[in-house]
């Protein structure tokens, strides 16, 4: 029996989100059901319901940083029990039978079904966590540590995992030195854990405006990239830099301040196709990568390492009618450092 | 006392290459004098003598492909001896203290000399392998192992070691598919070599027209660039792809054919940036890397390795009176695979 719950969705394409109600699909065998508590807002919620990234299904509730409580579980199910502290990412199941399924790399399958703005494989629209609500697949649902408060736990779906990935693919730990590029959502969750994981961390940023935050995160340095001296002065400094922006950097000035053999790792990418200078890959033996979000496995890994090291991210919690208004924000780059909505403001 | 010996030069940039002498350095306390039996040419050497890449010293005697026998020995030398088949490749001295030397990645050293149109240690230019003498720091000399011909193995000590790095740092071997673009004198030793690591070994070549001999060398399919079927038949395929093409390739198109986390190594540079979209690379989590010959230890490692599986350079010998029209072809991509002059005709 299908549930008519509360939600915010964008009508049409760029139009603003306002209040509805959707359906959620009959919790069967293998499904939970999860009341949503805190759902994170992601900017590639604001490019798909804007569609800046192509074509979106409308109407689309966004919203793919997940947190909540189990309240009703299908006869199949072995990984959660009512009560249960939960959340769910940027995705809501995939094949299960690909090298990439096999492998704990879900997060590549090309028949990945999004939280929102895709289609499920019982062939109807999904819809995000801007919402009272969803029914899940067991084995895309992961387990919030009771250490972590769901507020702050709710990015970590996205903007957690996003940074733990790299940061942990290319082993950032103790005598590595990490850059991380940019301090906003993603950003300064990448402070938080390359610390944690022991890294000497820097942040290049745009300006010091953020400095005291960046070293109270954990930054050993936070360095201006809008003072050409940052490039002079850290040249040949790092083993992995991880790059948060979104606009167009001169990557080749970032590929320059890579130790040999280090690696630029892109969570963010610009529109438009960016100039590499290969023999800034070649003398130096550089890798300029790219990564996106992370497994299953590896986002409970995650979950579980934030939680051990006592890592939340930094929020602003709003009710759901100030949606429109935190999107303008985070737009402008106005939020420290994630807007997160409580659901609890949902008319019901 | 510095020894006076036959060499070819490029007496100016652009200048045909002519007869000449130069000077060696005495041997000293940690050298070894070389007689050179065989040296490769390398298209790098053209883009020197032709200061394609930049200001050189002239004269400029090339070669970094050089195969020969100890004839002397300084007093404190430990590692060859008279009758010794060594080889010297890309560089000839480095700082020996920094992380890279350090760390067996000689070739990263800032410090480093280069074989030849670099200044040595002692303030003098070095001339590389188009002669019939050199002098080496015994730490710059590699052993080629007794199973390897001299000629065949000169032009591992460039093209050889610049395939198999990559292919061993990213893991070729059994189970991974790997792709060579380009078989020239550098993709020739890589469908050898990643052949003989046991992976499965696709060319992508311009077209079929040598495909025979990529299948000899050691290739399981050979498949035309020029053909676009090849791009929709063979996307998502490859755990790596070695580019060893220097011409502006359509990158995005090659990132296309890797596999989730697959990397594509670039070992040949075209001049000009490449615009490289990013969401090539984050949707896949794939790394766009640059790879420049190897270490010392690595180079040993890989001289024995070709040893031990019967691999050598598939070579034109010339009289060192052709290098002119050698250059000519190897410009042209007329030569299979590898121009090697034997240096036993240069005037004594």
């Amino acid at each position: 029996m299908s549930t008519t719950v509360s939600a915010y969705a964008a009508p049409t394409p760029k139009a603003p989100l306002e209040p509805t109600t959707i359906t959620r699909r009959t919790v069967g065998e293998h499904d939970v059901l999860i009341e949503i508590k805190y759902a994170g807002i992601c900017h590639s919620d604001i490019h798909q319901a804007r569609e800046e990234w192509g074509d979106g299904i409308f109407p689309m509730v966004p919203g793919h940083e997940i947190a909540g409580v189990v309240t009703e579980t299908g006869p199949g199910v072995t990984r959660h029990a009512v009560g249960d502290r939960v959340g769910v990412g940027c995705f809501v199941d995939s094949c299960r039978s690909c090298a990439h399924c096999k492998g704990g790399r879900e997060q590549y399958c090309t028949q990945g079904v999004g939280t929102y703005n895709a289609v499920g494989r019982d062939g109807e629209p999904t819809y995000g966590g801007y919402s009272t609500h969803v029914v899940v697949d067991e084995n895309y649902v992961l387990r919030i540590p009771d250490a972590l408060p769901l507020d702050v736990a709710a990015p970590l779906l996205c903007a957690g995992i996003t940074l733990y990935s790299p940061l942990r693919r290319w082993n950032a730990g103790p005598g590595t030195q990490v850059a991380i590029v940019g301090m906003g959502g993603l950003g300064h969750m990448g402070v938080k854990i390359a610390h944690a994981m022991g890294a000497e961390v820097t942040v290049l940023s745009h300006s010091l405006r953020k400095r005291d935050d960046g070293l109270r995160f954990g930054a050993d340095h936070f360095r201006a990239t809008g003072d050409p001296a940052t490039f002079t002065e850290l040249a040949g400094s790092f083993d992995l830099i991880v790059n948060t922006v979104s606009a167009n950097l001169e990557l080749n000035a970032y590929l320059g301040l890579l130790t040999a053999e280090g690696t630029l790792v892109n969570v963010g990418a610009p529109e438009n196709p960016v100039p590499v200078a290969m023999f800034s890959l070649i003398q130096g033996g550089k890798s300029l990568a790219g990564s996106m979000i992370g497994g299953i496995a590896e986002t409970q890994e995650m979950l579980d390492f934030c939680a051990a090291h006592g890592i939340g991210a930094e929020i602003e919690t709003i009710p759901v009618d100030r949606i429109n208004e935190a999107y303008k924000r985070v737009v402008d780059s106005d939020v420290r450092y994630r807007f997160v909505i409580d659901t609890s403001t949902f008319a019901r």
